[in-house]
């Protein structure tokens, strides 16, 4: 029998790239062809696979079979709490995303009862739809506050009004399937998603900047996340950007980026009444702005100069290959990135400005959907027969 | 024969630990004690290390062998280029200064045919000194400024005008062993030295903060250095702290940490002349304060107001167990300590304010030398026979 690692890995390989050749995993996973065909038929024959013949390829001779993920037969659920909206989904092994709920949600404080019981009908209706005799692997959630990886409490959620809520074990309870719910914060999930399925594919040093409501952060360090001690490191949005003459800032502090180039220091510079907030406005302040509105364009380039601030600090300490913007930052983006490019030419040290590209989440707003996915598989891609 | 892995993983854990019993090595490296007995006798064979009888512990019972590094028989070359001074020493396995030269040197710009030559004629006599038979294994160099680890140029030293000087090329041609000169940056050697031998020992997460005449930073991630796409990662001196009225910077840039927290701008707010500089300045700064001089307080607030700004960022983004003080910011810490604290208490995110640990560099000024040592041997720890 295959020893689980190699399993696991193949199985990695084929969920990442969708159908692939048996001669393609050879060559990728570095292994030779017949210990490629002896995996496969494991794989195969626990259902998690498919082998068939590929498409007419126009080449000589004997066409090496492919192998794709069944994408019908096993699945987890995934959920995503942002400020305003909760989202949950089936995703086939393959990462394809084959049915969703959304509820968009006012921003009232929501406490964890109703948060859990709207996400947990969700989930329960996405299972009763799942084809019959298909498997649900496990279940992942993305979350928009601190969490603390061990058990899925979230520890702090400033915009929700959330401290030291048991959200991973609420909603495990309500969904009642007897799987674990693995959590992890929004904008950790969003770079890993990046990383394994959007603008990151290659890269090994990646900052990803998630705007919410504030701002959250996500950074790949030699291809891994960075987590430090206890799984709270990343936290970007809390960097000190504006430390004396700063805007007050959710976490109870002052001048931090995300007090600073957040939903509402944009809205605010930009002369919007407290009445309009959302997405929708961040898109119509860069509307207005590309349209000549004097006070959007200023209010742009203030938040975006604070944004490039943050961002040059990013670049110095982590020399990342890229820098994807995501969330409500991808909406700003095209009216911020003047600025940003001005900071980074004037103040990233030139060994490190030489190859950093920018970019906004090749993911869309699914990134952090992706990323609770991927959380929910994890368990299957270590083992894939347990 | 033994595998070149396990070997150099029981040859690592003598020369990081010193002499050890065959029984500690069995339990911390989680094999049983005939393959350590195994492991042991190459590493004797070939000369590495000393097998003996313990002195009388009192225990009952035949007490295990220790193991203990030969340090006279095989030792590196370490060279430290710092500002204000250029020291060599010959570093025996396990670590031990056996025998050190050092220079002062005036800041004036000194070229690199000049510190090359200063640092050859040490290596050189050091060499001679070395025991008959005894043999050098590598030769490692610390440097203050921008190092492309492949081959050891200096990219960017401003504080001594270097910028794209083929510094390891050249040290090693003029030393003529034969041998490749590994060179690393100051900060990111002083880091891995204080968490392998120093204040780090046990720490998974560490932020080294190693103040020249500038800052420089060497940031543990997980048991390992910090490096980027390129080698050029943990430039924390370089974050902009006061990005709208910040002292201008050797980078070029302004308000960068070490801007305003650096050598000069200690000494400026303290009201020195600019004719009193170096390491013993900050000291005498600290002392007057302590002694109710009130620029000298009013300076060392400020100053710290500015380095706990950074480091609180650190924090936020690292969420390290422990952050260390290393040159001349240990000359510093004294007096800053209570501005950090504020800091930290203020703006730092409670959950990663929750354990992490300050302190200053317990390896003292010799950090960047013990890194630049380890940094020699890694070859042998790599392939211990080879």
């Amino acid at each position: 029998m295959a020893d689980t690692r190699n399993l696991g890995r193949l199985l990695r390989r084929v969920h990442l790239s969708g159908t692939v050749s048996r001669a393609d995993l050879a060559e990728r996973m570095g292994l030779n062809r017949s210990t490629i065909m002896a995996l496969t038929a494991e794989l195969s024959a626990a259902g998690l696979v498919h082998e068939e013949r590929p498409a007419v390829t126009g080449k000589a001779g004997r066409p090496s079979l492919v192998v794709r993920p069944n994408a019908e037969g096993f699945y987890v659920l995934a959920f995503d709490v942002a400020v305003d909206r909760l989202v949950a989904a089936r995703v086939g092994l393959g990462g394809a995303v084959l049915e969703r709920r959304t509820a968009t949600r006012s921003r009232a404080g929501a406490d964890l009862e109703t948060v859990v019981s709207v996400l947990a009908h969700f989930g329960q209706d996405l299972r009763k739809n799942a084809p019959g005799g298909s498997v649900c692997v496990g279940i992942g959630a993305s979350y928009c506050g601190m969490i603390r990886p061990e058990d899925g409490t979230v520890r702090f959620g400033p915009d929700m009004g959330w401290v030291d809520q048991a959200f991973g074990a609420e909603l495990g309870r309500r969904l009642g399937l007897g799987l674990h719910v693995a959590v992890g914060n929004e904008a950790h999930l969003g770079a890993l998603a990046e990383l394994e399925r959007g603008a990151g594919v290659g890269f090994r040093n990646l900052v990803y900047l998630h705007g919410d409501v504030g701002v959250g952060g996500g950074i790949i360090v030699g291809g891994k996340l960075l987590d430090g001690d206890a799984g709270y490191g990343c936290e970007l949005g809390h960097m000190l950007v504006n430390p004396y003459d700063g805007r007050p800032c959710g976490c109870g502090s002052a001048g931090c980026l995300e007090a600073e180039v957040g939903e509402r220091a944009l809205l605010d510079a930009a002369g919007w009444p407290p009445e309009l907030f959302g997405r929708e406005q961040i898109g119509a302040v860069v509307t207005a702005a590309e349209r000549g509105d004097e006070s959007a364009r200023t209010a742009l380039r203030t938040v975006g100069d604070w944004l490039g601030i943050g961002v040059v600090n990013l670049i110095n300490l982590f020399n990342p290959g890229i820098v994807v913007f995501g969330g409500m930052l991808r909406d700003m983006y095209p009216g911020v990135a003047p600025q940003l490019r001005d900071r980074i030419a004037r103040n990233v040290l030139p060994v490190s400005r030489e190859r950093v590209r920018l970019c906004t989440s090749a993911l869309g707003d699914d990134a952090t959907l992706v990323g609770a996915a991927e959380l929910g598989f994890a368990g299957l891609m270590a083992n894939p027969l347990g």
